[in-house]
């Protein structure tokens, strides 16, 4: 940290660029190295771009728009920052992103009341709903954030997390204003590669910044923010992320059938949920599910549950530490929505969804809590 | 970062706590488990301790007392956090702390300003002077910040990098105010392993917190601003990091060569620098001072040298890389102080630095800079 010499580390910080820029490359984008940042986690990465896009540099108070419900990590480093929130309801169909109208109303709302909002942070594969937005609908959403000059955060940790890449289309925003021309290319993607490609112990995100002489700034100023961190990611851990992002065989292979099997636990626990009475989205991604019981709300309350923090409870003690109350995910704390962790079924492995006792399990402790007395 | 299961490195953190513990009890400072925090770095502690003593929670904007200069890493974690920077000039016989008169004065001077300082900053092993700050000292400026009720946050990276270390006492401030009585005990200690325990590529920090409930709230507050940042330590960077604690003998041996390797290379420098008619505190820690050239104000001119910035360019020319103005330090701009790197002769190694051609280099450097024409 106090060195003045180039360090040997530079190798590998290379190697990593140039891997993220494959990565990308067989994504559809195109990038160059000097469009790669990496950092210690996607978290990090988020507090310092959000730091880097303040109104007057770092102090800035521009405001963060967000989807409701999204990801824990999101909202506490804008807080840090003291950047104002603005949550947005997401679309009947999916998470992850803004409703669209929604989105251009809240831009509007905030405008009129002196705000400034910036940033649009999204995700196309979704950490809490386990949804992937539809192409058409994302494109509705970045077309209107980039009518109100919004710079989109895409957060595509889960994007690789697909339960069936053949039925599932998932497009980054970046792909989508890059085709569209370059002035609109006012996208950042975020990777947490905890997600699909490295072991935890591991923390490491990487962050792909526009090609253009705008990008090039913000890129640079995100940069300055990390050097202040000194958030130089670890020697083995640099190495690791390098191997990790060339996706060798072996990589693909696990990873594809990991995520056949949490596809499974989803549908198996969609299903549970469904059965019960409750509603949920059809899970495409990763390893979560969100679950509303605004259906069942009058069961619920004869037994003294009436908040997304008394449902956790409750479920947790039949369930164990696989859900989370909405209020976690920034969703309004009085509905009764959790998200569900297909790790759940995961307990039980390897006997197959459908006939694991665990499976049994969470049904008779959702038909326990939901059913009429 | 998503599992919800318990994390398999929970036994490589709690070897780093205990190795942390052993770490402070062979330097007189009692330390159960509970006390330490790790993060990947230094600098991160610091934005997490800052975060977490803001007024009002992590938004706050209470002020940070520093020493002038102070290192480099210091004052942006406080500035990404809209903090208050309160600078406070060095005494004379020291750099790393604020000269104790100075610091009474201008807390009265921010508090009657409508300002709120609380956290106190200083290093007892410094960076940018190379200097320790005698016990004597110390105690004078710790009970001046215990009367006024300021956090004391002791950055001790470079403090076991003494070039002779039984000629040099080095005391924690949490040492002294511990003995003092618990009360007082308001003192975080911070350490960044790169100064002295691990090799550049694995970035660590620890921090002890208090024993009081006090302190405990503190930890915890600062715990839960890394865990929104999710900066655990990778695994490879911990288990390094527990192993380089334990301090065993291979560890001291050859810390302690190097530190007397930088001694002769910081003497020798210290000597050139004199010898050109600036001024430089005798160097006891670590592998940099600071070089004074107030003196040769108006020889400096003639060439056009007016500023720090102007000064460490016309030096890195000669030089290297090894020079920086005291302006990155938070010094006034306009002096004309710089911090010298003893890598400069390491450049030459293992040739001694008497013998050096490359201290030569050095003298020669200096007297062209300085001379009269």
């Amino acid at each position: 940290m106090q060195s003045t010499h180039p360090d040997t580390s530079d190798t590998t910080a290379a190697a990593l660029a140039t891997a993220a820029c494959g990565y990308w490359h067989r994504r559809g984008l195109p990038t160059a190295p000097g469009q790669v940042v990496a950092a210690p986690g996607a978290p990090v990465m988020l507090l310092a771009l959000l730091a880097a896009t303040g109104a007057g540099g770092v102090r800035g108070g521009s405001g963060v728009l967000l989807p409701r419900p999204s990801a824990a990590w999101y909202a506490p480093q804008a807080r840090l920052l003291g950047r104002p929130l603005h949550p947005v309801p997401v679309p009947a169909e999916c998470g992850g992103v803004p409703d669209p109208f929604a989105l251009l109303e809240t831009v509007r709302r905030v405008r009129a009341g002196g705000g400034d909002p910036r940033v649009l942070l999204l995700s196309v594969a979704d950490d809490p709903t386990g949804t992937a937005v539809p192409p058409e609908l994302l494109h509705e959403v970045c077309e209107a954030a980039a009518d109100e000059g919004l710079l989109i955060v895409s957060d595509e940790s889960w994007r690789d997390t697909s339960h069936d890449p053949h039925d599932t289309v998932i497009v980054s925003p970046a792909e989508m204003l890059h085709s569209a021309g370059t002035d609109a290319d006012w996208v950042v993607v975020l990777v947490g590669l905890g997600a699909a490609l490295l072991p935890p112990g591991l923390p490491a995100g990487i962050a792909r910044f526009p090609g253009t002489d705008q990008g090039r700034v913000l890129g640079d100023a995100v940069r300055e923010v990390l050097d202040t961190l000194h958030t130089e990611l670890s020697h083995p851990v640099a190495e690791a992320a390098a191997e990790a992002l060339t996706e060798p065989a072996a990589l693909r292979e696990q990873r594809a059938a990991t995520a056949r099997t949490h596809g499974a636990y989803a549908t198996a626990l969609q299903h549970a949920v469904t059965e019960a009475g409750a509603l949920c989205r059809p899970p495409h991604a990763g390893r979560q599910l969100y679950a509303d019981f605004e259906p069942l709300r009058s069961d619920l309350a004869a037994r003294g549950i009436e908040d997304a923090a008394t449902l956790e409870a409750e479920l947790v003690v039949r369930l164990g530490p696989f859900v989370m109350g909405g209020h976690r995910f920034g969703d309004d704390p009085h509905a009764l929505r959790v998200r569900l962790s297909t790790e759940v079924l995961a307990r039980g492995a390897p006997t197959p969804p459908e006939g694991s006792g665990v499976l049994d399990g969470v049904r008779s402790a959702l038909t326990e809590l939901t059913a009429t007395h």
